[in-house]
């Protein structure tokens, strides 16, 4: 409601609408999925986010930087040809803020990182691992919002993605094609979105936070009562979701 | 992240997963959409949402209520019947909890309601009205997350939507079919949710709090941008959707 206190307050008009929108092009043919892409192109991909965020970051007036991908016309896609998006604002956007808010208030009163203790945690338990490499974890995360909602998290504490390293981005990319054929091959054609969260550039050093791909399948809708309240009503119990990608090579 | 940091603690486990799910059958006939019920039937619909909201109230354990309707399978519905939902939760979900908190600081701050202030200027401006009834105004909000997401609001100052009079319920019954029946003249078939906001049980009275219905019909896909960011691309302005609507009777 900070927008609605905005507007009453007859202050809304005076911001200007600004901000960067890039669309990144994933491959010179007319591919349709990323899954179909080879390791060392989505390894390019994920490169030239890194890069991107690193060269829009220099201008002051962005606060914070968000990359995504909408695969499939149901995921939102207006563009078939493979493709992901990279968007700076001159704010930090509610759900962001929310999750830096509370990555910084658990590290406040506990002296670690949240995604790092969730880690440790998922680690040991495994119910729901998809799958652990040398630098990553996929998994499906406690309080999956959606079906099959899978997050991809390193294990080294990074607040920022554009700090991978090379090795970083290359195994990133096994980590996300790998996923995405389990999803494939699951589900057939899937349409998903995923998001990049990284720390906003506002402020920085936000050396408490950890940055994560989350990838959300659109198997199912968001209907009155999710947008009514915020909570989200899952079929799959995200052991139940974890355990078949595991059994889905 | 108030779940991430309960899970990472360890205490997510011992909450129970309670609450209270009724399905509001709008008519005895197999009618597939709101706006072809009669007028006294929707009023007896919103009579009904009213009397099951205060007797899902005596039980303490539930801290908010939310009602809402999916009509049409891409708006979520898994029946075709005419219906819609109730349910009572054990906790103040985030959304209705931000507006909450959103009214609550206005309040405190300006000394009178946001939705009153709103309202005050929405009606001087006329720019974004579709309607405007002796007790009710029906608007395109100046922040629209959606393509003709249009709210209907009491006039009067109401924090509780079962505080309506039958003469309420009629009205607001007239408001909701005619709003109903302009986006099915502009668009055919729409698949919708709207969702009633009214302040929470828990901790009551809220006196801040204003009661409003938000319609949102499915013209577009959430994709990742929104997910990510909790931020909207919203490709009609309201200004031009109150416009459009305002010319389709």
């Amino acid at each position: 409601m900070g927008n609605a206190a905005k507007f009453a307050d007859g202050i809304f008009e005076a911001r200007a609408g600004i901000g960067t929108h890039e669309v990144i092009i994933e491959a010179p043919d007319h591919v349709l999925a990323m899954a179909s892409l080879e390791e060392r192109q989505i390894a390019a991909v994920l490169r030239a986010y890194g890069e991107r965020m690193l060269f829009v970051k220099k201008d002051k007036r962005w606060q914070s930087i968000l990359v995504y991908k909408n695969e499939g016309r149901e995921a939102g896609a207006t563009l078939e040809h493979v493709h992901s998006q990279l968007i700076a604002l001159p704010e930090v956007p509610r759900e962001i803020m929310d999750e830096m808010t509370g990555a910084r208030l658990f590290y406040e009163s506990r002296g670690r990182c949240l995604f790092c203790t969730i880690l440790t945690r998922e680690i040991k338990e495994r119910a729901r691992l998809v799958a652990e490499t040398e630098r990553f974890v996929v998994l499906c995360p406690y309080a999956a919002r959606f079906p099959f909602e899978t997050w991809i998290l390193p294990k080294t504490h990074m607040p920022y993605f554009e700090q991978c390293s090379a090795d970083d981005y290359a195994e990133l990319s096994r980590c996300l094609r790998a996923t995405l054929t389990r999803l494939t091959r699951r589900f057939g054609t899937l349409p998903f979105n995923y998001v990049i969260h990284s720390a906003a550039s506002a402020g920085e050093p936000h050396t408490y936070y950890h940055w994560h791909l989350e990838i959300m399948p659109k198997l199912s809708h968001a209907a009155g009562f999710e947008w009514g309240s915020g909570s989200f009503m899952n079929p799959v119990a995200p052991e139940e979701a974890a355990r078949m990608l595991r059994a889905t090579q």
